[in-house]
């Protein structure tokens, strides 16, 4: 039963996904194949179809099937304004929580030269040709405020600032709802810095 | 970005999977998309072949892409004894921990009235079948030490009785390593009514 079975197969791969160790890979496993079998199925082809359709946006390099994504192919939107992040998650968090209608530039990742990450493989060339033509008015940094989001968020200020682009970054502070005491310090000398006319 | 796209497939296809939601499935989809294509490929696949190739183990039940599982078609086995588990994971356990060799009958399930699962649903006749074969001398009850899992073995525990073969119950107490104090007292008290000469 420990040898080589598809179901053995089925557990070792299901590992791949993330946070998926033995134990749950082997619960996923018999999950499937005793309750789950229709949907399983369904899985396997929406994966494969998934993987094997989705590649980049042309425009704002967010994962999509078709050449241009959704938001980038919308001429409904303001073209003045243009708002940096990370990942593609980013922009869906953005889209259900705020009313921005301007459009997005996602990176795929953050500046990390330990891990070997420079511009070129954040796609930096192409968000400056789009500096370059003159379209965009703000440029918002929504990168993720952790010391690699902070440093990207700077290069690319300064990259904005060669083409006399305004950049704006997205304010940090104590998160509504949440109590001074339980923010760390580093969190609240953010917000006691970034305090705002009342 | 939220409604109609193959991305959105994806992370509603992953939620069929055990103790998923919207957060974990956003999460792996991207993970697959990003870092991870190849094995996403080899995984859909996987899952394609598996699901469509095992079924059930014509001896004990147990999930296989065989007819008759690894186990079962295992000459070097005692016959004498037979294991009842409620499922295939049971089976890796016990192969893993025990130097138990004799085979196995796999319920699928446990005797559930209120789920509308009966002794048909368990394939109770296929081990009645072979009680009366006569081969067997000891009928091991591992069902899981629950409600369901009690009334499970002694229902079966009649059925043998019924053919004259033996049954044995797997021991509960202790678990090895751990402290009296911490352990609950239907335990502690099936621990203590179970001693044994020391």
């Amino acid at each position: 039963m420990s040898d080589k079975s598809l179901l053995n197969d089925l557990v070792v791969a299901l590992k791949c996904l993330p946070s998926v160790g033995s134990r749950t890979a082997q619960r996923m496993a018999f999950n499937l194949l005793e309750h789950n079998r229709d949907a399983g199925l369904k899985l396997a082809d929406t994966m494969k179809q998934a993987i094997e359709n989705i590649g980049h946006c042309s425009r704002c390099r967010t994962l999509t099937e078709h050449d241009m994504c959704r938001i980038c192919s919308n001429n409904g939107r303001n073209p003045e304004i243009l708002c940096v992040v990370e990942n593609p998650s980013d922009v869906m968090a953005l889209e259900q929580a705020t009313a921005y209608k301007g459009f997005y530039f996602v990176l795929m990742g953050k500046l990390s030269p330990l891990d070997g990450i420079g511009p070129e493989d954040l796609g930096l060339d192409l968000l400056e040709i789009r500096l370059t033509e003159g379209e965009i008015h703000e440029l918002i940094l929504a990168t993720n405020p952790t010391v690699e989001g902070e440093v990207t968020a700077h290069y690319i200020s300064e990259l904005a600032a060669k083409h006399n682009v305004k950049t704006t970054r997205i304010a940090h502070g104590v998160p509504v709802g949440g109590e001074l005491d339980y923010v760390d310090s580093g969190t609240l000398s953010h917000a006691f810095d970034g305090r705002r006319n009342y």
